[in-house]
This record gives C-alpha cells, sequence and structure tokens, in this order.
C-alpha cells in the first residue's frame, strides 16, 4: 500500500478565469493514476494547498506528523518544488519508511508537463529504494538533506 | 484569407515556474489550427500580449489600424475575455469586413479548454456571418455594441 | 435546442489492446461539448455505430427517419467520412430543419485530433445556415449532393 | 546514458484514417521524454516496428544482438505487450547490463495512455535496478523469466 500526501504546489495549479491567476486545486494524482493504468494499492489524502515559498515550520511538522503516524511503509509526497528539499529535510527523523518527494515544474493539467512521468518515476523509486527520504525530480533520485532546486536553470542538483 | 489578429488573453497564457505564475505566451493559434487539419487560408500577426483588463484606449485603437488597413475581408482576433465587448465596440467603425473577436475561459494550453472548440466555432462564424463586428463565445454569436461578459455566471450575454 | 444523432465513424474509435485494433466506442461529444463550457441546450442520441463504409441504404433510411421525426430545427450528426456524401443526399427530403454532418479525421480520443475544431465549427454553422443539409469538415461548409471526400488529399471538395 | 531502443507495439500506433485502422508509427518516446523535461542522457534507435505478436525468432535474436553489442549499461526497450515476456526471456543472455522492457496498453497518441506513467516509471527502475532483465508494467518491477500477461485482465503477473 502506498499513502500520498499532497500539499500543493504547481503540480495541481489550476487557472481561474474569474481571477485572472491560478490556484491550487485539488489534487489530480487520482485521476492521473487511474489513466495510467493503477486502480488500488494506495490512499490519497490532502494535507494542504500550500505554494512551497509558503510553507511555515508549523506546516512542515504537521506534515512529518502525518507522515510518522501512517501505517505504510511507502509515502509519496507531492510538494511544490522550490522548497521541496527543505521539507525533504524535516522529515528525516521518520523512520521505518521510504519517503519519496514530487512535484512538477508544469501543472499536471497542461496539455505538456513533466507531471506523469514524475509520477511514474516516483512509483518505482518507492518500490526499488531503501528506507530513507528522497527527492524524485527531473529524471534523478536524491537523498534528503543532500540536495538543492537550481532556480536559474529550474532542476534540481546533489549539493 | 483569413487573417488572425492575437492581442493576448487568457488563451495565449503559459505557466512560467520560475515564477510561480502565468504569462502571456506566443499565440498557439497556428499550433492549433495545424492539429485540426487547417494548414493554409490564413495569416497570423501578433500585434500585443495583453490581460484585456489592462488594454488602454490607444491598444484598441492600434488594433482598430491593423484590422481596418489589412487586405482580408475576414478577420479573426484572439482576446482577453473581460474587456472584449469595448474592443469590439470600438471595432464598429471599420466597414466591408466580417470581424469576429473571440477568446477561451480556459488557456489553450491546458488539457481541458474551450479554446480549440472557441476556434472552430469562430471559423464558421467568420464564413458565414455578413459584414459587421461579433463576439464569439460560449457557443454563440453577439454582435458588437449589444453583448457584456456576466462576470458572476463567467459567460457572454446579450444586454 | 440542438439534437445530436451519433451514427459512429472515426471521430468516436476507441483503441482495444486485447483485439490488438480500435472499434467504435461511446460517442465522446458530450464529454467534449463539456470541457468547451457548452452544457446546456443540446441532446445526445446513439443511433448506431458504424464505419461509414459499412452504411447500408436501410442504416441511412434509420438515420433520416429519426432526424425528420425528432422537434428540433437544428441537427448534428456525426458520421464516418468516407460516406458522409451519401447520408447528407439521403437527408435532402428532409425539411424545416437545418442539418450538419460532421467527423474526423483522427479520433477524437487522440492527443492530435481535428474533432473538436469540426464541433465548435458545426455548433456554429447550425446558427447561421438556412434550412437544409450540409457537411462541416476541413473548415468548410459543403452543401448535400455537390460534395464528395476526395480519398487522396483525404480532404472534403465541392463537386 | 540509457540506451532506448523501440521495437513497435500499441505504444507507437499511430491512427491512419485512409486505411480505417491504427498503424505501429515512429516512436514518440523522444517528444514524450522531452516534454517531461528529459531532454539528454540517452539515445533512440528504432529497430523494428511489429506487432509483438508478429515477432519471429529472429526479431529476438536481432534485438538481442543490438542491446548486446551497444556500450550502455542501461537499456530501455519499448515494446508490444503480448509478447514482452519471449522477448524478456530471450534477453537474459546478455550480461553486465540493467535491460527493463516497457509498452503501453493505449497508444501513446492518445488522450488517456499509461504511456508517459510507464516511460517514468521504468525510467527510475533503470537507474534502481542490478543488471540484469525486467519488464516494467502497470507499476510492477517484474523478472524476466517469472512474468508473463493475464490475457483476460489485461496486466501483467508473476508466475
Amino acid at each position: 500500500m502506498i499513502e500520498i500526501f499532497t500539499t500543493g504546489g504547481t503540480i495541481d495549479k489550476v487557472y481561474f478565469d474569474a481571477n485572472s491567476e491560478f490556484e491550487i486545486g485539488d489534487s489530480l494524482i487520482g485521476e492521473l493514476l487511474a489513466e495510467s493504468n493503477i486502480r488500488d494499492g494506495f490512499a490519497v489524502t490532502g494535507l494542504m494547498r500550500k505554494d512551497s515559498l509558503e510553507m511555515t515550520d508549523d506546516d512542515r511538522a504537521a506534515v512529518r506528523e502525518a507522515v510518522g503516524q501512517c501505517g505504510a511503509e511507502r509515502v509519496l509526497i507531492t510538494h511544490g518544488t522550490d522548497t521541496m528539499p527543505e521539507t525533504a529535510r524535516a522529515l528525516l527523523s521518520v523512520t521505518g519508511k521510504t519517503i519519496v518527494l514530487m512535484g512538477a515544474m508544469q501543472p499536471a493539467r497542461m496539455r505538456r508537463s513533466d507531471a506523469v512521468f514524475n509520477i511514474g518515476f516516483a512509483w518505482a523509486a518507492l518500490q526499488l529504494l531503501p528506507h530513507g527520504v528522497y527527492i524524485a525530480m527531473n529524471g534523478e533520485v536524491f537523498e534528503a538533506g543532500s540536495v538543492r532546486k537550481n532556480l536559474k536553470a529550474q532542476r534540481f542538483e546533489r549539493t
């Protein structure tokens, strides 16, 4: 069983014409998994709808608590990309689980998006990695504590 | 020959992760027409990239001048929805042409968008309507000067 | 009120891996109209699921009867492209209605398809054309009785 | 460097209206990887365009030779799903490489497809699995020699 916690971020952004802007909407992950022929073996819980630049230490504590308390050994967290390394670091104290954080550079609701590839990539990472905390982005696996987002290149890289 | 002038609006918005927001990008209309099997008989000119709430009288004068001076008898204008009725009214002084304004409530780059339907709808309207200025939105044809955008219902309607 | 009758054709083809082939599936037109922000003012009735090369005179008679007996003044018929001109001709005896036949060269379920553009195009044609029978394909309106499908060019043209 | 060999299968099927059917077209994998923000670190070679039910022992020998002779340590093979287990078994004699076979139940060119999820899943599997031959389908990793396609359930499972 894979436990999925959604926290917001670009991946779940929706365009609202009334406001002439995007806002974080319902997570699309359940629908995308179903389209990809994955219909069971997971549960989705929405924890918050935050742009990761707006996440606070309290938010990260809430994520850590939810992850630590869930019964699953494999946990996927969808998250905004900007502060994904910080939340990953905050989860290092959780033991006995393989925890993978992922997100997307383009909302999943766009015609062209890295979201579905990233979900598939993370799905395999969850099954093959030993216990620990990881970021799965731009087709690579990074260990929490030694990864950062290179803002200029718009990619994640090892520190 | 159909002359297409693009002015911006929701229809051409792109998501830029670096800025955590949507901005108006290149018009997608040429690509969408090609996907719909329409490859000739039209030309596309980008006039500006404005959210229609930011269009000024000078902008509308520029649109009117471009439309009035082009050789085509049929003109399609892609435009933000919020002030489409104002620009339509500003074009009433142009004679000898069928002018149709259209846009979309969801960017054409989204998986679910009204953009392509609206383009097809406007394409037929251009060929079947007599000279004059029209708005083609939510599957209806409206005459310039007697149409408004109902913000609450997020639809265009006759005044 | 627009009455929509679906008869099959490429537009509604679905890929079935179990048979390693496509088959005509449920019509997608209701879902595509909803995605395009058109949610009412129409009804959809599935008449048959035929590749148009397999339509018989009895099939065309069934279509003519359904169209003639429906209460709507505007009727949209989705149809395979190969024998669309034949069915259009068979409908010329129906009076008091604007009848538009359309289909697509690529199934609506493909990422790149002319289906949605064609639906939007036909939607406008239905509202703007006088009573009669028409084919709306490749961004043009053709009158029944003077149109054929150019197999080599894969386009409709006037005869 | 990941070496990608394409052999055909449902994943690369294209719809040809002229023939009223789906045929295997150019592999879409390079385009899908670019949309997913993966632009380097791999090469794509088309070996054949076969429905896997039509693959012969000679075809499998050709695949084995190409894989064995390439310089990469990680090899991805896109393949029809019906006889993927047979080709996987035929590759067991290749040493010193992590070889992952994948495909899709719905062509990558459909709006709803498992193709992109499967590519992302396989991309991670290639980086995390030890040398050997594997099938990556329906969100699971299977070892060559102990996997079959359950035709009724339309899923892969361990034997």
